[in-house]
């Protein structure tokens, strides 16, 4: 099942995707009133819920009538990011000179545990909203496509073995980052957390709609592809993910996790190829949708 | 003013304290009905609302009759937080051989930017609430007493000439650590995002009460003095900060910002003094009072 945020008149809402993916139907419709009325409410509810859901009711609407949001535009809490999670982007950010998260020797080599950081909510805009390009602040600018692990269920001390039972479902993300201020400010925190610096979308999916399986990656800018790759490439996988942060730190329904992004971000080439106002990005994932995002006029 | 979290029966409630200090008067007698029942809501409104409080109003609680929350227990986003932000404490924190912040020449010198991370919101504990030790993921619990700035008027592009007139207020932040996972996992995020790590309080004070002033903070563990400073000694003052931070991020009403903490922290003696169950941390900083926990049983 795909569940879409949009906008229609002044309010933000949720349905689900249904007619061949042109038509949504409104939670508001689907379940009984009151029931839950954003992602976040229905994940936090969704064993009595998910079994509601009525898609024949009426008052579909079309796609094309409404404005797509992110599917969580509001997280709780911040989008909780792991870096250097792929083999090859590690090495290239290692290179790229402006990688401080470790002491030198360690730069460009495989983390011994994953790097978690996190961008904050206000950061999330919905598919087809533009990035802004932050000229005054920035002048590298750069995307990571990214596979966003959606939480059911929350918990502490969550093992790999049980951790998939915890992962609601799926969305695209693209972890826009200013390399720059990633370098200059040591933690990633402000150079990942700008303004409109988190695109997710362009909608969610049941974990049970997409499977355990490996999903292939595709990231192009402007149509010329840049990143390509398969989440099996994943250093620490979406179990070991969740258990590691799940050791201390509560997860709660809702949270968001974006797993890593491969190699073929800007800064990997030489000289290194940063976005421009007017630049077109698009993520695919296998079962998730293509996402796109233009960068705006400075 | 001083603003009080509390619990009351089941229900978790703001009030301003009165009575010199004795007493609390619920936001929800002190202002007009329906205006704002929490902190977040009432900063938001403050232009508005601040000359609605009408503290002649019936209905006092006595301090000790009820359990004291942070005054902001929920915030909308993390907790912001400034690190090696104070000369003597960088300079422990390098030696110390914890700092993945920086590429190894960096380690122990003062930064040239604000090295800025975050603590999940689901962090914060009140005053009198226990730290838990998290034997089972750390062993190396550290305290970290810091002033927390509390922003009123959100905005970006905040300059330092402008800055405080988006200060509402001050509370007391204990920036708990976990110095292993903080070295471990490079970027700091998982260290100080364990479940009970961001004690808060013991209220919050608006900062017409407290001046522009340097302030004095002295953090004891069991009584003894381990951090005394004034913050007239942070190496990035709150004007620049604040423009630091709000220069591609926009800030919101209600968000917090720790600005750091001085030397004397757990990882700066040799061997390390860190966190055994049942230490009593106090901090107090002028103004603010003094924000005690006590690390939990294992």
């Amino acid at each position: 099942m795909k569940l879409v945020g949009y906008q229609h008149g002044a309010r933000q809402q949720v349905g689900v995707l249904v007619g061949d993916e042109t038509e949504i139907l409104p939670l508001g419709v689907a379940l009984p009133p009151g029931a839950a009325l954003d992602l976040t409410s229905l994940i936090e509810q969704w064993d009595v819920l998910a079994g509601k859901l009525d898609l024949e009711q009426p008052g579909r609407l079309r796609l094309s009538d409404v404005t797509l949001t992110a599917p969580i535009p509001q997280p709780r809490r911040n989008v909780i990011c792991v870096g250097r999670n792929y083999v090859e982007h590690a090495a290239e950010f290692g290179r790229s000179g402006y990688d401080a998260t470790g002491a030198n020797a360690d730069a460009g080599h495989t983390p011994d545990a994953p790097v978690v950081f996190t961008k904050a909510p206000s950061t999330v805009i919905g598919h087809g909203v533009d990035i802004e390009p932050h000229t005054a602040v920035t002048s590298a600018l750069d995307y990571e496509a990214e596979l966003g692990v959606i939480i059911g269920r929350g918990g502490r001390g969550i093992s790999r073995q049980q951790a998939m039972d915890h992962v609601w479902g799926y969305t695209i993300i693209n972890d826009v980052t200013a390399r720059d201020l990633q370098k200059n400010h040591k933690q990633w925190f402000l150079g990942k957390s700008l303004d409109t610096f988190c695109p997710m979308g362009p909608w969610a999916v049941t974990a049970d709609e997409i499977g355990d399986g490996p999903l292939d990656l595709l990231c192009t800018v402007n149509g010329e592809v840049r990143q390509r790759a398969s989440t099996a490439d994943l250093i620490f996988d979406i179990p070991t993910i969740i258990e590691t942060i799940s050791r201390g730190m509560t997860l709660q329904p809702g949270d968001v996790i974006a797993t890593g992004t491969p190699k073929g971000v800007g800064l990997g080439f030489d000289p290194p190829r940063f976005l421009q106002p007017g630049d077109v990005v698009e993520i695919s994932i296998s079962g998730l949708g293509t996402l796109r995002n233009t960068v705006g006029a400075a």
